[in-house]
């Protein structure tokens, strides 16, 4: 039946809006089914190479788990009965099995190693399309900040005009974040994909012989990290993971603020250029939809990563109230990510940037905001303090009808210091960025010493 | 296609664990639409009725609405364009409908307001189904706190045994909380299910004359409250309703905590009784699945509490990206509050108490914990501060081989002032209940005084 | 010495910008120990008066409590070594006491009697102390809202120009929440003053005869609501006063937003009137600093409130570590919500409305915005689809030089369905406000109908 | 005056149990204003020997910083004023300065550059201390699970009795955690170090020539990373410093979770030993305080994570509102985390291990618990499956008169697979404790394989 669904990811309606394809693949029912799959598979294999497990018993197991049928509804509704789904799962397995399959399959896993190392997997899966979007983002950006390094504009402070810069300088600031995340996540990788294996309580005891080299290969076998020592309680990999989130979040929501409020019809200076978000009332009327649903994607990751905590609240060898949260913080959070950063780079790839308008906006203040560039000239003759003040003062009586350059040119007291030529130079924008081209080249010379390829093992 | 969904309210393998049936009606995709239009079927007849619209207008909407075949397809796509649904949902109509239809269809309205009402709707129905959950918990507490009102236990805080209480006391704490819950929510349902109709900017323009007039009955005509002034940006009767429902999770996550504590095979004084939980590796063990999952759905609410102060950034006369949270802020909260009430309601329905183990248990301390008992009496004769010292003392040279009344038999100090009776009394745990039998009798009177019938309309 | 502070309510740097100075006094050590004297003093009386205790020492347990001289230092060092500061304050009346005092003293009390009462104490004077703050806000919002009752202003949503608003109506929509906020204060008023006195377990069975009469003319004496059957572990109550107040900020950071964007200088609408705010490098430039104050004290307000739901993780009677948050996320959450109330009162008293502004940022538009007020005016005589669409396809074809009322004026489908006056009338902004003022005045009497009164006991 | 203190950081009352005497000194005003004064007297020399400004104005600004005589009164009041401290703080610079000192004092800085590098020079001081107290932690920890490999412990699982387990080991699961916390202290530091040297926007247009050298000099001379590019709204660094604190308190919150709940009389296994946690009423009683209290400081930190998130809701070239939110984040935080680690370092110094009681507890389930045990052993002879079910129906049937070896040596059918001394070593727990050893020193060499030595740059 159509419309029975409830949550953003999975509505018909709302889905699209908030999830990006490949990645709800990594956090689908079937994904799950086929990384628990995996490991069975995997274990068996293993165990038979250290002898722990007939080789027989091993290549059934494999045979049995890759041509399984699964009985959905059976699964759901013992999965419902029993709290958990693998015990339901190894059942299905073990009634298509052969008598080897029966003796010898999930020998001894415990339920947990199975959800943490098929969670460890897709947190994988997760990571690498992240990085991969992480570096498509990062390539926009650095095109549009190299683009942008002369295209002056209003620079803002507290939402005031406050001084010149250029749009280029401000992507770059982006860049500079969204290169740190590229390392922050490189470094969190190695950690992030640690599986588990330890049996019942953590210690291989139901492992049987050969515990660590079983766990070693294994982990080796389905390309994730060895846990050291015994992590059954540990949770702090995985909150690592959804903070990291949030922090990527950070700087798309900024982009997200910028594009809005310089979208706003007072400045005109950037518009969303994808088309959509038509208001079904106001003819003349585009709504910057991509920003809103950054933003809105920003606050659900934050919203993720506090949640996320409470995975740390353990006790024992493990409990299983708080790693439950595992099952929904981590889908949706790698969801709103993956999505943000599609939108994010659609955004950025479409904009559009009226350099027009951004320096027709100088003129909103009369130039007055070019003041500081006129103070610190003058600071260079009398000093700071001084200059400040001076500059305060003509500010504080001018009434509006002259511009800076009008203003300074026609002041005696400024004009015992600093020529006409001087002044206009002092007040004209451009020559007040400072070291802008480089601190734009050092960030796009940042990214680029990253390594871009997103090789499946990094 | 099998195993494509991603979150747990609709994966095939877990939604069971995390939705409750009725809800996930209310929260369906399918249920939206309904209500959206239903919307607009109420606008249409009520600005008939006062003569905006043609009747016919009204007529021929009406009947569009109601045989009206979604292209389900079709409405997704173009969600995803415009990044609203209510647009796409409009043209369908309109494409359906009448020259009349096409016309009238709409007259007014803008999205926000069909977005907001249809919300008031959902929250409406939500709140009668929490309401009638809290009843049924309630009366399956008020069953068992009577059942257990001289079911003698040993009273702890911060997790050390203090002294004597009965379990039926403690469970009479969950219904002095849960009695508040129904009064807090019978306060916030008048301003929780406020609609909105106030036109493009919210000052009801773009609606024509009777503009307060045709907001006041579409509201009647939903079974809505109206709003007061313009509420457009106003989120706080929707956050309210979120931090409502936090304030519930943590009654049903104390039980949770209690039962999972009691539970404790070093406890052993209560069990649940539903069945499940087992262990796929040990076969002795049971675990606590309700209790682990009421906390984990606990942790769900209090963090789309924390989520969903967000909502309330608003700007201007209202701002997209923040309101969008409210598509799976509301969802999510309603779904998990009302399979936490359900669980709940079913742990205590099947709860095993074991009244032996908590007689027992008295003896885990030889009775020390009744020390406050006796210091009590003792103070009567000699004053609280010296009562203290003296029982202390003999506490503090205790070596382990006789229990509380041995000691204080044998204690010539204490029994300069207590005779034997007396003593033998103050450390039996029954004779130091207080007034544990009043306290619960005026908590279910509490409860009784509320009003247990669920009518449709509060 | 000076400088050794360090969190921002109590740094001599940041404290005046964080605090209100009658509400850090509710929160200061000082008054927590005279709550707690009065506490001790209140139970004896109590006490006596049911013949529990001696008149005599009830009478010199007042004394005592009252002629105490705190001594300070021993206080903390033995908090430091108890962990909760009660034992060392009785320890020190005990000291200073007559031997009645010490006999009778704490009679029957518990840490956490003392605790909770106290808290409760203080909860009701931040209440009273907030209602009044909401008030004079309201107060404020008022006045301006009839002031600007016609002051016609760009009405924005999504923050792109959308149609024609008055500034005094965007005030009302603060005021409407305002109002029901005291409705929400006035509501959970009862229940969050609500004291205790139970005992070492709740059952007051320390207390003697007499239990629940005594509780319940203790909490007469004190000015608090008694509880209701066992209330030990139960702190909804409170968590819902820190949840009060993240709704409360929700309309101050709505202020706060609106007033920082309509304040920028490409808008210009609205200006902090109160001065500060001064850049130490830009002579231009003044920050919206209350704007920025109450956005930042706003996000505090909501931490605490996400913090507080940890509250409710409660177990058996009672559980200290969550309680203990207590004394922080109180002090801290009532603190930053006055400072936040009076900041707004200021910020709104002086405010600067610049109408000039407000009406020059039609133009902006080129007075496009008026689109939906034509296309309105076209739908009365078309129907709203097909009067959407030709607006919408004039629009798209606009070159930008002419306005408006020019564009539609010059356009022959529009003009053979409305008049040359019919056009001028749509493209005014001040002839499309719909039911501006109804929607103000229905605001105001909202307000008005609410109890202004301050009573002590509400 | 005595007592008008209001946060439990400042509180005569609380503050010893809320704050680290060292780390209260990094976040004083005594502090804050040190490394103000240290960032004017290091932009001076710098500017000097790179020719910006005169060396004999750079050696007069040292001097005047070094001697300044702050009025903290006036300091106090021009904050409230303007809303930042910064100016207020020149001001009095400059007033105390010769004339080259007010000519040059704060030459091309803004406040953003001093107040994000004394936040960044604050951080290094609060990492280089916390990262001594983990190891510290980390030695405490070694040292008992090396003293405590072999101490036998019934292992539990989601709260129920599980398997069997040694003390040792699940005390290295703690030093796991903490060594993955020292390295990613190690990760983070270089970035979370970083200072700001931008001027008004950001692009040193203020610095004058020679931006980037000054930039990069300043940062070399305050022991700060420097910026990389323009990072004026970047707040990734500072967020992750705190989500970082939130990930150590899971560790902290892990231990005093287990020794609170394995304190718990019904089990005495462990018991806090320092003393202090005693009940005002019950003598008998002695609360875990320093487990309650790290509870309660678990439950802050995480509070303050998801507080910070709110920082990167940046834009433009900056925004106070977020960025002002620091204030208060990063001294509670840092308060927070290093007095719970002080704490945890106590606890677990003094901790009483009873392993007797360790011992008794598998009495508990009369030994059922190694049920796994034998159902392993069954396994190897017969399979997984059969081997669970045969126990499974085994333990179901008893009827708990037997302890697990009685029946097991008594049930025909398992005797069949297993010998009388098979089965008595599957039911003796020191015989099923896997890999125990292993996994312990796998964990004290990953531990030992960190850099132990805090230099004062790592």
């Amino acid at each position: 039946m159509r419309g029975n669904l409830s949550s953003v990811f999975d509505s018909e309606l709302y889905s699209s809006l908030f999830t990006h394809p490949e990645m709800k693949k990594v956090w689908s029912d079937e994904n799950l089914i086929r990384c628990w799959l995996e490991f069975e598979m995997a274990v068996a294999s293993v165990q038979a190479e250290l002898d722990i497990i007939p080789a027989q018993a091993a290549k059934e197991i494999v045979t049995t788990c890759q041509s399984l049928d699964i009985d959905w509804q059976r699964l759901a509704t013992e999965t419902r009965s029993v709290g958990m789904a693998i015990k339901p799962l190894v059942d299905q397995i073990t009634d298509a099995g052969t008598p080897l399959v029966k003796k010898y399959l999930h020998w001894g896993c415990t339920t947990q190693d199975l959800l943490d190392s098929a969670l460890a997997m897709r947190i994988k899966q997760t990571l690498l399309l992240v990085r991969g979007q992480l570096i498509e983002l990062g390539e926009h950006l650095k095109a549009m900040a190299l683009a942008h390094k002369a295209t002056v504009m209003v620079a803002r402070t507290n939402s005031v005009d406050a001084s010149a810069t250029t749009w280029g300088l401000q992507v770059s600031s982006y860049l500079s974040e969204l290169t740190r995340h590229i390392h922050r996540l490189d470094n969190l990788y190695p950690t992030a994909i640690t599986g588990l294996f330890g049996g019942a309580v953590g210690n291989l005891a139901s492992v049987g012989h050969n515990g660590i080299e079983t766990r070693n290969n294994l982990m080796k076998a389905l390309g994730l990290s060895a846990p050291i020592g015994m992590m059954n309680a540990s949770q702090d990999n995985v909150v690592q993971v959804i903070q990291f989130f949030a922090l990527v979040h950070g700087t798309l929501c900024r982009i997200a603020n910028d594009v809005e409020t310089m979208g706003r019809p007072s400045l005109g200076e950037l518009r969303e250029g994808e088309g959509g978000g038509g208001s079904s009332t106001m003819p003349h009327k585009t709504n910057p939809r991509a920003s809103n649903m950054i933003q809105t994607l920003s606050r659900m990751g934050w919203m993720y990563a506090s949640g996320a905590t409470n995975l740390l609240d353990q006790q024992d060898v493990r409990a299983a109230s708080m790693r439950v949260l595992n099952w929904t913080l981590l889908p949706e959070s790698a969801l709103s990510l993956s999505t943000s950063l599609d939108r994010a780079s659609r955004l950025i790839n479409h904009l559009v940037v009226d350099k027009e308008r951004m320096n027709d906006n100088f003129n909103t203040s009369k130039y007055f905001i070019m003041s500081e560039s006129v103070s610190m000239k003058l600071a260079d003759k009398i000093g700071r303090d001084q200059g400040y003040h001076i500059m305060k003062k003509l500010l504080n009586t001018a009434d509006g009808t002259q511009n800076l350059e009008q203003l300074v040119l026609n002041n005696t007291q400024i004009r015992e210091f600093l020529s006409e030529e001087e002044l206009i130079t002092a007040c004209d924008p451009s020559s007040y960025l400072g070291c802008n081209d480089t601190l734009v080249d050092e960030t796009v010379a940042f990214f680029d010493s990253t390594d871009k390829f997103n090789k499946v093992s990094i």
